[in-house]
């Protein structure tokens, strides 16, 4: 009632002009409304995806939550970071020395240790430099996929894979082409579909490793075909490393940087997960380019251009980064992949278990599985999506519906929660779908 | 050399493709390159600029810098932010309970915190709900400049202003018209020029108070005005209150959500500036619109999809933000205000005193004050970019020139330094300055 009387009131001081305004029915015309582009990105993020899903349990309902939506453990007590990460935040604050703006770049002794740090796995050293500090590696993509949208181009990005990628492109009008992960090939890239797809206006291969959704990690002969190919296509390599380390299969870790001399590569990744700090927003853009072409083709000066208009991670954050990697101890480290570890085995064999759920591929790396969903032995399940809206309804466990990523009546399960809690929500996902299981097949 | 051995090597693999991809003069072509949208938004950028100027700078120079450059004095002892902001912090990393990834929105702890805080000079009260957390002031302005920027929309943006703006429209299409603020009338807005501008696709005028780098701060009835018209033209209104509360004039803050009735407004804001913090990036997008106009027009979707798909404020700097604005003490507030008005005062005096510079107004908010640069009483000066890259370089004092601000031959001058560095630089200034000045003038 308020805003009408004001509304008169108004209309009152200039009744010619806002006359103009007021539509048949008397509602008063704005000029401003949707941004259609982002509506589609926006529909594209699993927090997106995940936010509906969530909706779906019941709220008064018996049972409490158990999540395997978001590659988040850090709420569990066991997977709580090491003190010394803590200890270098509060010496950062408490010295006041941080903050300050931080240069657009990131602070040289942050953007130093970043190149101390992934050196260490690469047969040539990086240079501060090379290094963009960024607020994760979810800005570090954005920074990325916004430095390569130039008009006509596109870009190779996984299905599966991260929709941030895919959003973001849609943002900035960059096309995408998907190629395959085959599942039956250790989610390995169709390099043949690879070379089709690609033309003379694509610029960049994106790649995950170790992998999300899939949970696999790729070998070095693997990696070495991807770095050829798109050396043989004229394209730069993008790398999503975000889960570098975090394996606990058989397969290496093998940053992608290792071939910068075959093709130039652009490292993304943060300290969210190998610290388990995801809401700290530290990451980093790398351009691991031994011959310098970053440089040359001038896509360097495009991150920077961008960097200049965006916003940092904090600086004091920054500030505690040299000393978060030279006193984390090892012991922190295996300690988070032991419980991974178990957390993936636990996973693996208890959806064995599960009729009309299938894992193609045993996870070695990440915190995810994706499982083929089987609905020919489901009663009154439609897809991927009715099936997670309703065990979020019945069971409040929280799965990632494939459809967010491109895959239909896939599931993603992030296994990285407390043991007890994997041990709970599998239950519940098993009793909910022999519950749905189909009478015939029982 | 080597990059050349492994070139040549790879295309022993495959001579057919690889050959087609090497030039005539055997450079191999890559098929990515420079961004030239980006190109120009970084270089609205005043960071940029900054770093030109910067760049003149003598190494081996005889004199300690003195920067007059960015609105962040947080290095300077006396502006040191209050303890109790640092021991909030503290506190929130210790607890542990804040290394998750935030909701894209922000905690809501922090949202109610920002609600209530903005409440208190209002005549409504806000609700969480219409409070978005972000990465400073600057991620808030990329937020909504990007939700704007439907095709063929344009926006009204002061000149001067901050290049921010500008840079965030090249960046995602959104036209830019400039309105002129008036140095005669107190910075004024021209509000003909506004309505002469306006069309049927403008969206919204962007406000800057109290202001940068004009250092004015808007009476109630201008600011009213504004809305009145913003109205009339069916565009709303976008707030910059970063500067808010940094006043040591004769007007009041008044925050523009006080017309909320009026027109629907979006208050950006941040810590950065009253708790001299810039560093700790946290910031805030406000709607402050009792008629929920911006909710009905879908403003408010477009927001929170762009926000889904954009990295968010550490989580644990927002779970320090309850404290923070419950606990600081006022006494730290005027402690602060009373070193800006000294500050002011001094560097109004002080230019007054120089030839060739002429102030048109004394700063009464902010950090800034923009100055008027007299060429004809200078030898040897070409423009504003000239004189201050010949005051760095000769006086190793750095000042922004009025270019990267759309004002030719103007200056901006940050005063909020410490009160013996502003004497120092500012007694290098009118050194320079005479130094400078025409032999027929001496
Ligand atoms: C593949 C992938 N890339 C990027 C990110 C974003 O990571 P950050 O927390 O560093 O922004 C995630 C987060 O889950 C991810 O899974
Ligand atoms: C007018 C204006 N808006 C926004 C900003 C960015 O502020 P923040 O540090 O909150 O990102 C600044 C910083 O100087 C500014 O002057």
């Amino acid at each position: 009632m308020q805003s009408l009387i004001i509304m008169v009131t108004i209309l009152g001081d200039n009744p010619t002009v806002d006359a103009k305004m007021v539509a048949e029915n008397g509602v008063k015309k704005w000029q401003f409304g949707l941004n259609e582009a982002l509506a589609v990105a926006g529909s594209l993020s699993i927090r997106g995806t995940l936010s509906k899903v969530i909706s779906c349990v019941e709220e008064a309902g018996p049972k409490p939550m158990v999540s395997f939506g978001n590659g988040d453990p850090s709420l569990f007590p066991c997977f709580r970071t090491t003190p010394i990460a803590e200890d270098a935040i509060v010496e950062a604050v408490r010295s006041a020395k941080h903050n300050h703006y931080s240069p657009f770049v990131g602070l040289l002794p942050a953007r130093r240790a970043v190149a101390e740090y992934l050196s260490k796995e690469l047969p040539y050293k990086l240079s501060p430099d090379d290094v963009f500090l960024t607020s994760g590696c979810q800005q570090a993509a954005e920074v990325v996929m916004t430095a390569l949208a130039r008009p006509g181009a596109n870009i190779l990005i996984p299905r599966p894979g991260f929709p941030l990628y895919e959003a973001r492109c849609v943002v900035h009008d960059l096309e995408i082409r998907r190629f395959n992960l085959i599942p039956e090939k250790e989610w390995e890239v169709d390099l043949d579909q690879v070379e089709q797809l690609a033309d003379g206006n694509t610029v960049a291969i994106v790649l995950i490793n170790p992998n999300n959704p899939c949970g696999n990690v790729y070998t070095y002969q693997h990696l070495e075909k991807i770095a050829k190919t798109a050396r043989k296509l004229g394209i730069m390599v993008i790398t999503d490393e975000v889960y570098g380390h975090i394996i606990f299969g058989n397969n290496p870790f093998v940053p992608m940087g290792v071939f910068g001399d075959i093709v130039p590569v652009i490292t993304l990744g943060s300290i969210s997960k190998r610290w388990v700090v995801p809401g700290w927003r530290l990451g980093w853009i790398v351009t691991t380019d031994p011959n310098g072409i970053l440089k040359k083709t001038k896509v360097v000066d495009s991150i920077e251009n961008y960097l200049a208009i965006t916003s940092d991670p904090a600086t004091f954050i920054q500030g505690a980064v040299p000393q978060i990697f030279e006193k984390t101890k090892d012991g922190f480290f295996s300690k988070i992949i032991h419980l991974l570890r178990e957390d993936a085995e636990t996973c693996f064999n208890k959806i064995k278990d599960i009729k009309c759920i299938t894992c193609p591929h045993k996870p070695e790396g990440s915190m995810f599985v994706l499982v083929k969903l089987d609905l020919s032995c489901l009663e009154d399940i439609n897809d991927d999506v009715d099936f997670c809206c309703k065990l979020a309804k019945e069971e409040s466990v929280i799965i990632c519906p494939g459809s967010a990523l491109d895959m239909k009546n896939w599931l993603r399960i992030t296994f990285a929660v407390e043991p007890a809690t994997l041990d709970v929500g599998l239950e519940r996902l098993k009793s909910f779908c022999q519950r749905h299981e189909k009478q015939s097949d029982k």
